[in-house]
């Protein structure tokens, strides 16, 4: 059987319902591989709300890739009691695609977008700062040509991960280091930041990574604070959590660990 | 002089008061460098409202960079003649930082980020593909290390943009081969795959890259229905766009024609 078609807009729903139907969810099934990395965010998020949630993998990502409105993964496929759309019985969901839409969506559906309309631009500019960094290593370093693999690593070492960290490191201190970006809350902005810390503890280098991340205390306690969020900490305390782990370390040790040739 | 530290949070100003300001603006200035590329989007969205605004341009970037929020352009300085911020008058103006979160806060303002909450996740979607296609680019070939341009190049031409012009192509069918992504609008969604196909134009390969796009007659009919928008037009008559092509055509022609040599 070929895989359902993935549309943005369903023949004959009017976009209103669609509306309806994604603000009223009942069940939201996230689908992504068996990794941390991109679907970190929103999985931690999902934990947070109280609407049921899974994930679900791709069987043969290669047949259904194509089926995907923008040919990758995340996605959620959100069901919905409301509205005729998105209803369980009938089998149909509502989708939702691209990571930083997905993980806005969630981030405001749980109350972790901000309270006004200004924290909303600046939890999305923080959120923009942090994903563009795991962003750029995955194409510049992990994903690169192997041709240009020494100088990009260096480049990253000695240039971009420490700039970020100061970056950072400027916001949280300005908010007191209480290990938030925005008063006392944890916000999609938080969550960002420690995953990406998160992907860089699970790779080969780590230890190199860590070492030029944790020079930020303020960092370091974001981390920890999100971390130990007690719905997020029982996220990590289960079991497939932990095969998503697994899955992503194995994924990075086919990397050499460049920076210690360096 | 040192430049003005820009803060994401001024201290003593409730977020509250910086969203209203934000929600009315009396002058926005838009601070980036002599280029199109990463404030084209914006400066077109501002051509399309009612609020009074005008391009800024560091003096001495070098000196300038670590002041801003991500010690990257394009940033929002945003004046207000409500609630005491943002006060023309007083010289302070609220900053809005980030390329995405820029442009989702001025789509917003000027009713281009769809109906609803189902349109506006959609659009974020979109957007989200067409800006990454745009930084991917910058990452893997604009930027990347010597050693790597050759292999970096032809991967582009063969894979990266063709998948992309296939992804883009199939949701502009989906909606009728009309130029734009969601029903008869004019949206970011739209505003942003426009920039990606003048992005591509400005370089040196441009023949090449606009070979492959130009497949796709639906993104080409939503370029031109983008770009004869009458204010959008009406922006890139005048003598200041001219200058931002004339520095992006620039600063593209310091890179080879690569892949004419594969």
């Amino acid at each position: 059987m070929s895989p359902t078609e993935r549309l943005l807009f369903p023949p004959g729903i009017p976009t209103a319902k669609l509306s309806e139907a994604i603000q009223h969810p009942s069940h939201i099934k996230i689908r992504y591989f068996k990794l941390t990395i991109n679907a970190l965010p929103s999985r931690y998020l999902l934990a947070c709300g109280n609407v049921s949630w899974e994930s679900t993998y791709p069987d043969d990502w290669m047949q259904e890739r194509s089926s995907m409105p923008f040919q990758c993964l995340p996605i959620l496929e959100i069901s919905s009691s409301q509205h005729g759309t998105g209803d369980k019985e009938s089998g149909t969901s509502v989708v939702l695609a691209e990571t930083t839409a997905v993980e806005f969506y969630l981030a405001n559906l749980v109350g972790m977008m901000g309270d006004n309309e200004y924290e909303k631009y600046t939890i999305m500019a923080l959120h923009s700062s942090s994903k563009a960094i795991m962003d750029n290593f995955a194409t510049y370093c992990a994903f690169n040509v192997p041709e240009a693999m020494p100088k990009a690593f260096q480049k990253w070492r000695d240039e971009y991960l420490p700039q970020w960290v100061t970056i950072q490191d400027k916001h949280l201190v300005a908010n007191g280091s209480n290990g938030h970006y925005i008063g006392d809350k944890l916000t999609l902005a938080d969550i960002r930041a420690a995953v990406v810390i998160n992907y860089f503890e699970s790779q080969p280098d780590a230890k190199v990574w860590m070492g030029i991340i944790s020079k930020s205390e303020a960092l370091m306690k974001l981390k920890a604070k999100v971390e130990s969020h007690p719905p997020i900490a029982a996220l990590r305390a289960s079991d497939e959590y932990k095969q998503h782990v697994e899955g992503t370390v194995g994924m990075f040790s086919t990397m050499s660990p460049w920076t210690q040739k360096l």
